[in-house]
């Protein structure tokens, strides 16, 4: 059956929601995405999204299609519309559709609004309790990773190159140092047992499960310490693992093809994984 | 009067040319792109354009959208359907539609295919003789600048940054040396009469007006240096100029409000751009 999507103030069928072709989305890749995740038919770390989504419009001066009230609305009907009590909704801003192609354009424009379901098993995904195994590429992205773009074509194709190489997904790094995985926060736990993972800079993207996964560790008594770390440290490190909006998190098991720890998923990921999933089904709205 | 342009096979007036919000060209920036110059009706560098976007749409594993023959039917048809015979016809390429969002794509997917023209005045514009003026802007783009694909959002910044300080452009800087104008090809002329640009490299687009320019500038007896060159450089030099396909060769007068040279358009910029117009006007097809 069809999904029911949201497009500029309209409920239509997947396979009628369109944009133009001139769409500065389309052709400028000029578009801001969000992804929140639902789970018992409730919006997770909702609050930090939408922030996250009025920063990243604001850093590139798209106007925010709708007002809070009506942003938060139409997340839960988008759910109840598509009979989704566990999964994601996508949302995307485009800056608009000017009617021709130009570098310029003009500051008032009308942005392109669209939302999407995804039905995803979250709660119960493998990976969760299995882990994944990440390969190492150099980070060739643009210089504004903390503005949550839709140029994600190099993201894309390194995750195609870890799964041709055998492996999950991949870790990118740059001089030396990992920035983070292809759309998640990268984290190790070290042989001490402190939680390590890249402070916040353009060179990453200010992850909403990142702060609060942070937050949850540091309340339960972990130790946790912002500072770029290398491959090698990543190799040698007692455990690993990412976070993501819809994945929480997950452990990582293996960097280019050596075993992290004993190469199973670490016991501090795993009870951070329980901690977050916890704390945040009890927050959420 | 509504455009006619092309899409996946039909012929659309423009308010219907839509493409799906789960495109990949949407969602990922996942597309490549060209852009090809009319005049007299015909196709300027048309081999070129051809060539490239084979190159890049390779590069990230992109199916091109038709054989060689009718993508040159299709520019002379869409050229004649919209009686433009001075202008410029865009083309993007997409890796299509995949009907959800997933980092992860089949190899084989359908590519959506995009066409449309712009009526230009590319031969008398303004610029063409009084030339610009640019900034300089930190290069922020991605790794793979030789692969022309839509993630265009950058140099579209970066020009905006440009107007709002009273520049026409802007001139992107990387490691204190100059990479490319927003979306062209940045040169200077030395005082000893040298035209220098930088080498192909990761770092630029191999322009096609670039190979014909340094081709005919070499062939009519200026001398011509491939190697990279810092901001000092350019406001010290004799000339400055770029190069792209809807503006030939292009006179810059002035970088960081310092004049270049006598802050007017060069003898030999000015002459490179009569040879290049007389050249490929002759050779067009």
């Amino acid at each position: 059956m069809s999904r029911i999507v949201y497009l500029n103030g309209e409920w239509l069928a997947e396979e009628e929601a369109k944009v133009s072709i001139f769409d500065r989305g389309y052709v400028f890749a000029d578009a801001i995405y969000e992804v929140t995740c639902v789970l018992d038919g409730k919006l997770l770390d909702y609050d930090g999204h939408a922030a996250r989504l009025k920063r990243s419009t604001k850093a590139i001066g798209i106007a925010m299609p709708t007002d809070d009230d009506t942003l938060l609305a139409l997340h839960r009907e988008i759910a109840a519309r598509n009979d989704m009590t566990e999964g994601l909704i996508y949302l995307q801003v485009s800056r608009g559709n000017p009617g021709d192609r130009d570098f310029m354009f003009e500051n008032n424009m009308t942005p392109t609004f669209s939302m999407f379901t995804q039905k995803k098993n979250v709660l119960g995904a493998a990976t969760g309790k299995n882990g994944i195994t990440v390969v190492t590429v150099e980070d060739l992205r643009w210089g504004r990773c903390d503005i949550k773009t839709v140029q994600l074509l190099y993201p894309s194709l390194a995750k195609m190159e870890a799964h041709e190489k055998g492996a999950d997904d991949a870790w990118m790094v740059k001089d030396g140092f990992i920035t983070e995985q292809t759309s998640a926060t990268a984290y190790i736990v070290t042989q001490e047992s402190v939680v390590v993972t890249r402070p916040l800079s353009r060179e990453i993207l200010p992850g909403i499960t990142r702060a609060t996964a942070l937050e949850i560790a540091a309340r339960n008594g972990f130790k946790v310490e912002e500072r770029a770390f290398t491959v090698e440290e990543a190799k040698t490190a007692k455990e690993a693992f990412f976070t993501s909006a819809s994945n929480f998190v997950t452990p990582v098991t293996a960097i280019d093809g050596h075993k992290i720890g004993d190469g199973k998923p670490g016991e501090i990921s795993l009870k951070l994984r329980n901690l977050y999933i916890a704390d945040r089904r009890a927050n959420a709205i």
